[in-house]
């Protein structure tokens, strides 16, 4: 049997839910070079040692020019046979931000159409959006009404066996 | 700017934390090729295209001869610079299964002890288990006093919009 360990399987993809509480509203995108043409998240992936938090503000600001802040990890999904992935595996991690600005500046290389559009409209939406964009809109109307205690997944930062090295453990707040 | 995709940046780990209700003891092994004398939860890495559930179940089966069947996924943790992972990033996934059998027959090349311990004795234990055993150790008996709806991170099987691709969306139990 072979023991030697394999090389690295997956990719990360990071998107985000930025909602504006006074408005009932969330930050959406259309794709420029997609072959749909669903409003979805902003989001793309992560670069090598990058941080899942850091990656979702990072794709917002450079798709969308609003500045936010992580406050948790809302879901994700592993797809394997990603479509451009060489071969690889696909996590895609779905966060949910503040926004600390609100002035859109859209990426013209990525980005065709951006807007803060009201997250019940997303939500009904039955044409324009994927079954995973649908569903995330069901978790963060649940957080809405009910807590997001209910729905997030959040982190608490812990040092590695392995000396000076740190990580995040995401899980479900304990009191 | 280079807009060519990145190559995967990220190697899956899973381990499996399989609870035996009725004793209240949990299954926890020592690795054999380790620098560290842990007790740890039985796991390791994902072959390509193997999901998270069926990493757990298979390690588990190969590391301690007991069958077990997944329930939820209780934590991950992200971590760069992972040793031994050339120079790419590691998820680590800590999984919540229920044992189908009882008898241990332990895997002589990888591990070195194996055995039902007392979930609370785990927890107590100061020496011999690492940071992220004795937090995942709170959650699960966080878990069993206040019901594993309060910890428990489940999946719904989706389908992608790439055409015959079915995917594993995991967060919070929805109503």
């Amino acid at each position: 049997e072979d023991r030697t360990p394999r090389f690295a399987t997956h990719q990360i993809g990071v998107s985000g839910m930025v909602y504006r509480e006074e408005t009932k509203e969330i930050l959406v995108v259309k794709d420029k070079n997609s072959q749909f043409s669903y409003w979805k998240f902003p989001g793309g992936l992560s670069d090598l040692e990058e941080d899942i938090a850091d990656t979702a503000e990072r794709e917002i600001l450079e798709e969308t020019g609003i500045n936010s802040e992580f406050l948790s990890i809302l879901a994700f999904r592993q797809q394997h046979q990603q479509p451009g992935a060489f071969g690889r595996s696909d996590i895609f991690v779905v966060c949910r931000l503040k926004p600390l600005t609100f002035d859109i500046m859209h990426c013209e290389n990525e980005i065709s159409h951006c807007k803060w559009m009201s997250l019940e409209e997303l939500h009904a939406n039955t044409t324009d959006i994927s079954p995973i964009t649908h569903r995330m809109c069901q978790i963060m109307l649940h957080g809405i009404k009910h807590g997001f205690d209910n729905v997030d997944i959040r982190f608490k930062e812990m040092k590695s066996v392995y000396k000076g090295l740190k990580y995040k453990l995401y899980h479900r707040p304990l009191p």
